[in-house]
């Protein structure tokens, strides 16, 4: 069987024919365009839809499902995106609108999620029956997947694990709680300490390495300084695996998965990354005696969208 | 069908005869005897699971399976219960120990886990497909089902709520970490900052209460003061529930179940506690426009032990 996959970002649509292995036979993509409205949007996600189908050299008629991966949720009452601050969505009838393009069924999910299932499917967690995937970036996202399906709650808010509290009453988060994790744990952490840091301490090597201007830091910046043994940088990386850890062990303790998918712009960090995470884990684990999670860097990167939302039709 | 239902703990185990539907049709008792070692308690519950299904008029012919709750993990692997702290156990071959005494399949579970499955079979949240039973007792416990049974994780070391990290940094825990939600929301929490408030001022109605003698504080205590309205006991139960609630917004974030189930000492508050949750809660839930979990409060109290155990046979 073949599934049509859609990555819907803020900038551009990405979409693929996929098939049942995970396996992209073909793929396209466009701009997005948020500007012009949701019914444009859409209207060009069919077409690249219908474009990629015929580039594949297969029909729709071939196709047993459209997959759509953005940066929101569905509400599954009623199909309906409820809101998605990056496409400065609110309510769209995204299953409706699609239907009038392509009668297919269709599936929405989240981003992180659906990259979660493309990993589960055909990267690191491969065959895994249980994994989280988590994408460290401006935020940070989780794909749970239970079972071997994508885990969705019982109202389809579930796997919201960036919003998890780790430091109750700590940095105040856009959600309007205080101390979620993703607080902690993102690129934009990395980027607030770094500025911090080069507030408190002008001659410290990150300012230098962005000239002077403490809004040009990225995460990027303060890890590759890290690596290089710059201690200001070392620091402030240790208590980012360390609050990066703190949630792991949350998800150890909660989900107990056989692997956890480091993803998103920060996992970039590679190795370096996972040594540091690996070191740290294991003392914060609750039942040390026994096997828990391992913990991986995301393999699929860029087609991780594609493919997983194509599977979700699977 | 029939199953016998074993409640471990560490002064008492009771047994039952359980039917499909959770309702006991006989049950009876026997100390523990903790310090007689785990073979002898093993005997004696084997016995009284016999003496049990003697008394209900039917024979371990007409049992399909026994079930034990314990304050405890069962190590899938090995049958065996890794340690358990309440009973001093250290690697005990369970399985294998009622195997010689009753031939019938065995299923161990977690004490607060075998009673959210009592709830989701006979109690508060029957019919639910996912739900979390909270213990509010010397420690956190959790008993998480989803899809209708208990899931305990690839490893079983799943639904560790108690040392969900949700103030890290803060208070040291038994477990090694600090900060830990049990920190915070168990009857050990109300206790212990009742004495800090006592210590702070010795005028506090609290120390009055219990004849200047901070070791004598109970939850119930802080908790009745509260409720009449004393202000240091209502601030302090207010920033206990502020932390309950903390805890239960990552449970909706992470599992997002149809309902939650308040136990253990603590939810004898009844109402009170219900209504403070109730009223607390809402502000703190990511997804404000899309419904979650309803906060309820244990039915079964005395007997969800036997009937989870039962149930995890079933």
């Amino acid at each position: 069987m073949l599934y049509i996959g859609i990555d819907l970002g803020g900038t551009g649509i990405k979409a693929g024919v996929v098939d049942d292995n995970g396996k992209i036979l073909c793929k396209d993509s466009c701009p997005t365009g948020v500007e012009r409205g949701h019914e444009a949007v859409i209207k060009d996600m069919a077409a690249l839809a219908l474009r990629v189908v015929e580039k594949s050299g297969h029909t729709v008629g071939d196709m047993k499902a459209i997959g759509i991966g953005l940066p929101g949720v569905l509400d599954p009452r009623t199909g309906h995106v409820p809101f998605c601050t990056n496409l400065g969505w609110h309510d769209v009838p995204i299953v409706e609108e699609m239907h009038k393009y392509i009668d297919l069924p269709v599936f929405v999910d989240n981003d992180a999620t659906v990259a979660g299932l493309a990993e589960s499917v055909a990267g690191v967690s491969a065959g895994a029956v249980n994994s989280v995937f988590i994408t460290l970036g401006t935020g940070v996202g989780g794909g749970v997947i239970l079972g071997g399906k994508v885990f969705s709650g019982s109202h389809g808010v579930a796997s919201e694990i960036g919003h998890m509290v780790t430091v109750a009453g700590g940095e105040p988060c856009t959600c309007g709680n205080s101390g979620c994790w993703e607080r902690y744990a993102s690129a934009t952490a990395l980027i607030r300490e770094g500025r911090r840091l080069c507030e408190a301490k002008p001659e410290t090597a990150l300012l230098k390495a962005v000239d002077g201007d403490p809004k040009a830091i990225t995460a990027k910046h303060v890890i590759d300084l890290a690596k290089a043994g710059d201690p200001d940088c070392a620091a402030l990386f240790d208590n980012y695996v360390h609050h990066l850890c703190v949630g792991l062990s949350n998800l150890v303790n909660l989900y107990d998965p056989e692997v956890i998918v480091l993803g998103g712009g920060v996992s970039h960090a590679g190795q370096f990354l996972l040594d540091a995470v690996r070191a740290k884990l294991p003392a914060m684990i609750f039942y040390k005696d026994m096997p828990y999670a391992r913990v991986e860097l995301a393999k699929l990167t860029n087609d991780a969208g594609i493919i997983g939302a194509a599977m979700l039709g699977r």
